[in-house]
């Protein structure tokens, strides 16, 4: 059995901006209240590692090509899960944000990385939507597979699926 | 380290009458078997604490008030994430929840406040909406931040993001 | 207090293929790493118990009938919660995961059986929906309530609302 420690662990399973939100709102402020916090991207939500400039250009064939082009990587091309509007949602959402000096979510994913949150990349996740390495942000740990993403949460005071 | 007492907490993220039920449900079920339990309204979900006599006229700007109209406050008018048919769709869960005796959302919100579950507001996704004290059902706590919520959910035995 | 094992105990909110295909992973991993997993299917999440050959037949009124027209039955016709394309989505995903060699969320379900997930149908759902016993697959443990699951995830590890 393992022994819990203060940290959040979170698993990302989603790439909708609404969702990858609150995933970094609250491993940041995890964080800055002491504690550790761990997120493992898998499924949508690895798009969110995406780097902005390979984004709508990754995978080995059509599927993983079509893929990527419904799911523009970078969290600064994520969409809402309702009220998108062709792209007005997110942009009023985050004027929004602005005028009430909530950081957003591009700015929070720098902010988790410089803070120390630790961000995993899901490896069957990648293989399956094509995403090479050198297609995710710089920097990142090495992708883990589910069985380590488990061991990641076990030790957490506080785990989540988003 | 926070020692785990016997509590659910769980965080309402959703608006969606599908998701609120079982965040009630589940809730009313934990203090009813004499566990405590939490919740922490925030994002779309803070919109089904909004009193019904104030739902779609919240919000101090165009941006604001446009989401509290596609975002009807109140349980009672919140959509199905699915199969929602303009309105049928909850309509007709309605109906079969009745024939079947299962507690709709509405009446499960006011049983949770009669029991004890602490429903508790987001300050940050006030501020963004627009959604003022007054907008809100009489008589909830403070609204808090995230890293009151992180509080919240370290010493609760069962943890969820619904 | 419950003594905490070394368990994952998820609740299987949703009915969408995207997201039962992270609970079969997540669930049949555990399991292969000395971990006990059970699985609570409430809502949506039910029709992946059906049967195949009573998909889209189940109900006892029109209500229920076309809420098993929409769902139909078991984890083979689910959809994607996105990219859909009236089934063509879900056909390309099948396709990527054979090429990249991840078990299928049909082939996971049997297999989570076989390796010991427990699969515990919800009872509510079941009465809503108008799902009788025989409608389910073969072998299920009994269904149970609210109060049961939060008793089943009182003691696990990992507890996950997906």
């Amino acid at each position: 059995m393992a022994e819990k420690e203060n940290k959040l662990s979170i698993i990302a399973w989603s790439g909708d901006l609404d969702r990858i939100w609150p995933v970094l709102i609250l491993s940041t402020t995890a964080v800055a209240s002491g504690m550790q916090a761990s997120v493992f991207f898998t499924f949508w939500g690895l798009f969110a590692l995406v780097k902005p400039e390979v984004a709508r250009k990754t995978g080995n064939n059509w599927m993983q090509k079509m893929l990527a082009i419904y799911n523009p990587g970078s969290v600064k091309k994520a969409k809402l899960s309702k009220m998108n509007f062709a792209g007005a949602g997110p942009k009023m959402l985050s004027k929004l944000a602005k005028d009430y000096k909530t950081p957003l979510p591009g700015e929070l994913l720098e902010m988790a990385r410089d803070m120390g949150v630790k961000i995993i990349p899901c490896q069957m996740t990648m293989d399956m939507l094509g995403l090479k390495r050198e297609h995710l942000l710089d920097g990142l740990p090495e992708p883990v597979g589910a069985a380590t993403a488990l061991l990641e949460m076990k030790d957490a005071e506080i785990q989540l699926f988003v």
